[in-house]
């Protein structure tokens, strides 16, 4: 026996989810510093460049395209693989700058004159030169010393400049890297007038302590804005984004499901899950939150990956409480045990009382929470495909996902074909 | 065309991964406060207790038993579900303080007398007493005032105390609890003796400063251990944990993939891959590294769940490089872009040139990479299970983990069934 809350009839504002009681408070809960940047940040929607780096990605232009639901969803930047790495890159990236977009699009290229100008003569708005400055990087993947790359990057800067485009400097590795040699090459960059300066965590292996100390010294080092880049190896892309951000960083990077080299970088989904708990306000207002579902899944489509059963917001289990000790206080309040209103991603919460869910019950529950509405016929059909699944390996509840997904998008193809035929 | 590493021929310790040249240096790399336990915490590993408030967790008293991988993992301490819950909690509690493990077993009960002796009875090394001390529990679960519940407190501790049964008090909510009662009620009872209090971010909308910044102050006031519990609601479970250790807490709960309520909370997995990076040599020496996937495995099965894509260490992906500027490096020296030895771990990383992963290939490379080997008709039948399953939805690249792993659970079926037949 399953209960579910009733969907809401009408769009539920945030002002709905009661405040919190304020005679009992924790000093910590807000931070409180001016260089805090939190209700402010921006992105840099990176699927498209630091996606591409994800094990299974092979976009077409036709996806990379479509990704302009990244536009929709309102992040300030979408970013493109460099133009230098293949003619079909080059090809896309004019493509995409040309399509009107809201969000403005920049690339990646290495630091030097030749790449520098590829991306310039695609029409993009902004342009990132990248350079290795950790002892590791220099010694295995570009042998240069500091003074060279400083010598390169002026000359570089100041053509970019000189285009009219935005113009940032990025290094990788930045958290091993020598800080002396960083905040050299960062003050002149500054100085040499980029609008922006980058840090990444090439390595996943930074720590949100670690971030903050780092952006902290490069605040106060120089004035242009700080663009953060953090890898999920060691779990703490989402706080390390979190960190750079009080820290006084202005941009951070994220990939829709985090894809990228290894197991990724800053997810989209979950950076909203953090940052609409610190800056809800912001937030709410700024990103169109119920569109993330559907971006994400047609990431997953685009590179065939399930999303994870405990992903943030759209994982099966997200808004799932279990009976219990829990239950009484939910039933009674919802924001006792959840910081987050799934109604502000167009979700509801699922409440399992008793019950393991299987098969045709999760089915019907996930269409519930996810305000699906199916046909008998539908309902028969998404039934059969649960069987087949079954047959082949014990079936898992986050495959009701994939299985509705796959579902939908036969669905929409059957209505457009039968569309063209009238 | 895939590349992949030699698998190495025998163990691999951390000391054939390059150490980092000393001349380049970040102060902000080592913390090295007096205070911090990132080089001596303990986990208390909670997934028979957070794992059975899991969505789809109904767990029977032999799946429980054979959860004692935890013990040979390394951990300290396993927690179990209340054994005031229901008479099998009860039973099973029991049956499992009779088996003998290295770790301590410990039980999670609700701040009064009657859970507490049931909880003695059974066997138990250790209880916990939990109360709900923010005003929004206060209000909706409990209804008690902060004077009452000290008053219990003492009296349950002083009891449990003479049992000879270690004793820890920990809160609810503990981020959203007023501050000043918080500490009240841990000084008074760490002056009755506890051996340990608990803080937990119940709804998961800590970060790690507030963290820091909440247990620093709690490492000031109490002399006893400290544990803390982290949801990942907002992705921060991970971080928190370590920002908590680095403020001067003793013991981490974990529960294996993060099962627990909604989303969950520190997954054992996850918080490896962040402590092995920042404590390796007490991390390789106390954990048995190599048992963590096959600990997964059995509780993925479990519960019904996939691996997700992007698990750290354990997911497809965390090993996985795409080609480009980065594999050059890669080749050249691993931890350029590694800062985890897969090796730790019984895997070895795989380098994608070009080629999109798709059904068999997949298989292939992740056998490869699992150091898994197969016979012929083991490859046929588990190449027709991947056909069977691009017949219902496009195959998905975690798809691979499922059917490599459920295969597996047959080919030990059918030998069992071999060894008792003969």
């Amino acid at each position: 026996m399953c209960l579910t809350d009733a969907p809401p009839s009408g769009p539920v504002s945030s002002g709905s989810h009661p405040v919190q009681d304020q005679s009992a408070s924790s000093p910590y809960q807000n931070v409180n510093d001016f260089i805090s940047n939190v209700n402010r940040f921006k992105i840099i929607e990176s699927t498209l460049r630091e996606g591409e780096q994800f094990a299974n990605a092979f976009f077409d232009t036709e996806t990379k395209i479509r990704m302009q639901a990244l536009d929709e969803f309102g992040v300030d930047y979408i970013e493109l693989t460099s133009p230098v790495s293949s003619p079909q890159s080059y090809e896309d990236c004019k493509t995409i700058c040309s399509l009107g977009l809201k969000t403005k699009v920049l690339t990646h290229v290495r630091c030097n004159m030749e790449d520098a100008k590829k991306a310039v003569e695609c029409g993009v708005d902004g342009v990132d030169l990248v350079i290795g400055t950790s002892s590791f990087l220099q010694k295995y993947s570009h042998g240069k010393s500091i003074e060279m790359i400083q010598k390169t990057a002026l000359e570089v800067i100041e053509y970019v400049k000189s285009q009219g485009v935005e113009v940032r400097f990025s290094s990788e590795d930045s958290f091993r890297s020598d800080l002396v040699d960083l905040l050299t090459l960062y003050k002149a960059v500054d100085k040499a007038g980029v609008n922006r300066v980058g840090v990444a965590d090439t390595v996943g292996g930074a720590t949100p302590r670690m971030v903050y100390d780092l952006i902290r010294t490069l605040r106060g080092v120089v004035s242009c804005d700080i663009e953060t880049h953090f890898h999920d190896d060691t779990g703490c892309a989402v706080a390390n984004a979190h960190s750079a951000l009080e820290a006084g960083a202005t941009h951070i990077d994220t990939s829709v499901l985090g894809i990228g080299e290894r197991n990724g970088i800053t997810p989209l989904g979950a950076l909203m899950a953090r940052m609409v708990v610190t800056a809800p306000e912001y937030v709410t207002k700024k990103y169109n939150l119920k569109a993330l579902k559907e971006v994400e899944e047609l990431v997953a489509s685009a590179v065939n990956i399930n999303i994870p059963f405990n992903n943030p917001i759209t994982g099966f289990c997200a808004f799932t409480h279990k009976a219990g000790i829990h239950a009484k206080a939910i039933l009674a309040n919802p924001s006792t045990y959840e910081i987050i209103d799934p109604a502000l991603f167009g979700l509801t919460r699922y409440i399992s009382i008793n019950s393991r869910i299987t098969g045709w019950n999760a089915i019907r529950s996930r269409c519930e929470q996810l305000g699906i509405k199916m046909t008998d016929d539908e309902v028969k059909e998404v039934t059969a495909k649960i069987k087949q699944m079954a047959d082949i390996r014990p079936l898992a509840i986050d495959d009701t996902d994939s299985i509705l997904h796959s579902y939908h998008i036969e669905l929409q193809k059957k209505r457009e074909l039968q569309e063209q035929q009238a």
